[in-house]
């Protein structure tokens, strides 16, 4: 500040003449972002765009990210690799999509009955989880970024009801990540199909069900039209949070400044991306019942035992893998306390607000 | 970015014999944030602390924020003031503290029975709930600032237990906000008292009880040790959003790229706040159990006749003021719909995995 005022004549005046004078000081930086979702979502696609936006607003456009949808440049589920192998500098996705090169990647993007969002927030920021995932995915050459969560989804789009653990048996489901080796437990055929392609394959019948987020996309994406139950709650994911690869070398050239600016454009993601769906969906569902979809819940035998199955699957992977097992361990305490924490102030509250009559009525 | 590529040779070169080049492009700034917390509470005042040095870190120092705790400056409910008149550029609090101006403002700070952490943001991101504080501060000459949550509070330490609603009356409770507006409507007498000074009235009887925010906070400032009974859940805040309010005319005068970074610092304070409470709450919970806290929960009579204190009073306030009932309005529908949108996907994860055997011991 003091050399502010002691060189404001001068240096001000030479530094205008050479017309970028803060290049000497950071170097600009151009990178490529490209995301798992179709332009039209945007709730997600969108979040990854505002994104780059603040990242170039916070540093006078010396940072650049140009984001790129799926199938721009490489398909929805070709991200991480792209990014691990530095076709891009970087990524926007779900992390689950790939659990299947290390089931530990599911306590990234969330697990079956797993952490709530805030939950999951905690023990990323506070509870270790940020560490323990940045472990995982260092193997990958991947460095990871939470940058928004979708919340607790809705449990898709049936043609049929699902009354009973009869009805799993062969259903042809799409669903990602370690819901679907759940399921399979259960009997049904799980399928990773990308938010773009779900509708033809829900309208020819390639798939019997699908899920995907919830209402305002879902609405987007036209499930209703080919399909009329629709499902809660979606709990292959406690919360789906979302995670932007960086490429490991990328990072580390980074300078500091924009390692902080994409940092905390990211976590503000966090909270907007949360806050557009949570804000969108209400409405969104209002239309979907309007138009003729059908509310429904699953049964909460169908609950039991998949909750059943999801703690089979984990102690599976944990007997076979030392490194999930770590994380594992992690997250099993994290979970049991904060469960414990929740029931007591957060949800207790949560429970009186809810069966109150609403404000509008009062 | 060409430009660079043109210029690298000679303007770096003269920029670098300038020693501050960046200067003639984004002036330094320095500002002073004060805020209502005491230095012991690393979490809320330590978030304050965690945003001026994300915001720093981003600008390469150009834009640094002194951090000041409660009483360095000005006292802890001073900071409302010292920020409009421009004693200080910034400040850190909860603005419901300061409702007795306009009781407009505990929309932003969070109403009895109202939000939780996830729908405030909701609200404020995407439900016009920033546009509508932002009218309701400026005339007071501040810009708010979301920059954090500490959710659902547990609903304090009381010296004799709450049975019925005749426990209430004469209580000289610490309560600030409209909380305490609503239980004088049922016989409490509500102090406003400081963090730092809470102990030291309980201590000497000068109220009866008190409430902070939770087990963490609580247990720093000792409340246990002249206090028995620890009630839940603290519903005069649905949750607590912590605001961080700039001098009208200072974030006028700010550079675009320093308004970018601000914004963003305190968005991702509204994770990591939250998240350091979440994370810590629990053991400290624990740990004031082990050393004798008696957990109470408000009779389901008594939030009742609170919650309808709280609807009268609201009612009330928008009889009396058409700026109130514009807010209030869009509040009311906006937490209606919420409402019913998280008691069909989130609230049944929820409960059902609240229900659920802990995972440690599955």
């Amino acid at each position: 500040m003091k050399r502010r005022h002691f060189l404001a004549g001068t240096a001000g005046a030479a530094a205008a003449a050479v017309a970028a004078p803060a290049l000497a000081q950071t170097p600009s930086v151009r990178w490529r972002m490209v995301t798992s979702w179709p332009k039209s979502l945007d709730t997600i696609h969108g979040s990854a765009l505002a994104m780059a936006e603040r990242i170039g607003q916070i540093t006078e456009g010396k940072f650049q990210i140009q984001v790129f949808a799926a199938g721009e440049i490489v398909p929805a589920l070709g991200v991480f690799d792209a990014t691990a192998n530095s076709t891009v500098e970087c990524s926007h996705t779900l992390s689950s999509y790939f659990f299947g090169r290390n089931p530990a990647i599911g306590f990234d993007g969330g697990m079956p009955f797993g952490l709530n969002t805030r939950q999951q927030q905690a023990w990323m920021v506070a509870g270790g989880g940020k560490e323990l995932m940045r472990d995982v995915f260092a193997k990958f050459g991947l460095v990871n970024v939470p940058c928004g969560n979708v919340g607790v989804q809705m449990g898709g789009w049936f043609r049929k009801e699902i009354n009973t653990l009869e009805d799993l048996k062969g259903l042809k489901f799409r669903i990602g990540g370690v819901g679907g080796t759940v399921l399979s437990k259960l009997g049904v055929v799980p399928q990773q199909i990308a938010a773009g392609d779900i509708y033809t394959a829900l309208e020819r019948g390639t798939i019997d069900a699908a899920e995907w987020i919830g209402p305002y996309d879902d609405e987007k994406l036209g499930f209703a039209k080919v399909a009329r139950f629709y499902y809660t709650p979606g709990f292959w994911e406690g919360s789906a949070q979302i995670t932007s690869f960086v490429n490991q070398a990328k990072w580390a050239e980074l300078p500091p400044a924009f390692k902080a600016a994409f940092e905390a454009a990211a976590s503000e993601q966090c909270v907007q991306m949360m806050a557009n769906y949570d804000a969108k969906n209400p409405d969104a569902l209002r239309r979907l019942v309007a138009a003729g979809a059908q509310l429904r819940a699953f049964p909460k035998p169908v609950l039991d035992a998949c909750l059943r199955a999801t703690v089979e699957t984990l102690d599976d992977f944990a007997a076979k893998s030392p490194e999930f097992k770590t994380v594992y361990d992690s997250w099993k305490k994290f979970t049991d306390d904060s469960n414990l924490w929740f029931r007591i102030a957060e949800n207790t509250l949560d429970q009186f607000r809810f069966a109150a009559p609403g404000w509008v009525k009062s």
